[in-house]
């Protein structure tokens, strides 16, 4: 099944992290699995900025977990550093959305990684629902900044 | 309230873990909020030895999530280290518990930290609940290793 | 050896972090060992505010590493929840420092948890450095936010 | 360029985790970060089997950080899990590794998830560097669990 038709404009918005000292490891870098973490606070921000609160969402027991990622690093960050998190809404499914990821350094605008993950809408029992038509309306709006 | 007698040699268990890659930071040492998540680790231990499985109480809608915790940090802790953390069962109240840890490194015996949590016994709500005699008599028992 | 004299005001910064996803556990709530690093994010920003990058220090070779901490939990903390992690200098002496913290989610001002952390002040081989004064001066600065 | 020819049953290893209380989320089941965690641990263990301590390689300033990771999430996993950690060398290529990863539940063989991992060897400033002849021959060694 195609996506749904996206307007690459609306679907995009970029949420700033600052690295923290527990998520470096003894390379002295960021350790791999942080970026996950960062492409979850920017999906959430992503949402909020577009009236989908996910902690409401949680509330009422329904959920977007991951069943999908692929994440290419392209350059270390470090503690400290800033980075943007460029988040697309690049799919909506009938249960399913896809976002794609670039997180670049802020003070030099290195692309860190760039990645992908695919999330499915599950009630609390971890049965997969089909998004409700007001929901990818939701997800079609484009960002307010609060 | 005075805790219930404890017998010091059946209160005690000691549980080895290793220290993953991801758990140490820039200093290339053990970053000291994991010290947490290994004296957690080694509590679901200490009660599995006493037939207490907490995955089960979970399930039941119990739970004794942690309200204090103190720590020492004595000597670093460093990736792939073996560490035997000592786990003793300290007090034991109407509605709480506290657990005394040591962890020392496998190798040659240094004590990295020492600390202790003390523990509320909750139900799904989050209300205090009474241990019960039956919780308390499975406390006190020595730990049967499987 | 007392601590340095210090000035309660110019002691204090509030640092806002929001719960992350990953932060929370199957209770719902946040996990107990994420205050630690809502702790570290608050200090690396009150240095900041005093003109102290502590990613400068770290290239040096100069650690600030947690030696002592001690927090309780008096509310929990969910997802998405802002919390103002208010963040006192508490204490001077000649190597190491001390941080009192009260962490209060920005909805209602109920306090979630209170704690304290010492450091020591270490070289890049985790010797014990004394303070200079230069570094007192500045840990002695109000916070100028930026 | 083609990888280095593999022997399939050579280049096998299981290794068992179990899931800790931290792991988990608000969904009741283990976040999916984490899994890049227990492949991690797996790859350190699979190295350890063949003779080569990546403890060892990092105090020699070598290391192999993840250059490319992908995941599938196909069954939540649970607070306490036993989890099977099936890890296959897949790839050995000049200067990167591939691993490929399912892993499986205990309780019941379901498999939670599957993925696979690439990393570059690297030297301690973050340059690439060509595999030995001598490290290539240990990645193909059968393992020896000790």
């Amino acid at each position: 099944m195609p996506s749904e038709p996206i307007d690459p404009v609306a679907a995009r918005s970029v949420v700033r992290v600052r690295v923290r000292f527990d998520e470096t490891d003894l390379m002295g870098i960021v350790h791999h699995a942080n970026y996950l973490s960062y492409m979850e606070v920017a999906r959430v921000e992503w949402l909020r900025r577009r009236g989908a609160t996910y902690a409401t969402w949680t509330q009422r027991g329904l959920h977007l977990p991951v069943v999908e990622v692929s994440v290419r690093y392209r350059a270390p960050a470090r503690f400290d550093d800033e980075l943007d998190v460029e988040t697309v809404l690049a799919e909506v499914r009938a249960a399913t959305v896809r976002f794609d990821f670039r997180l670049l350094r802020v003070d030099d605008s290195v692309m860190c990684a760039e990645g992908w993950t695919r999330l499915a809408h599950v009630d609390a029992r971890h049965v997969i629902r089909r998004l409700s038509r007001e929901t990818v309306a939701q997800f079609m709006r484009p960002e307010r900044v609060p």
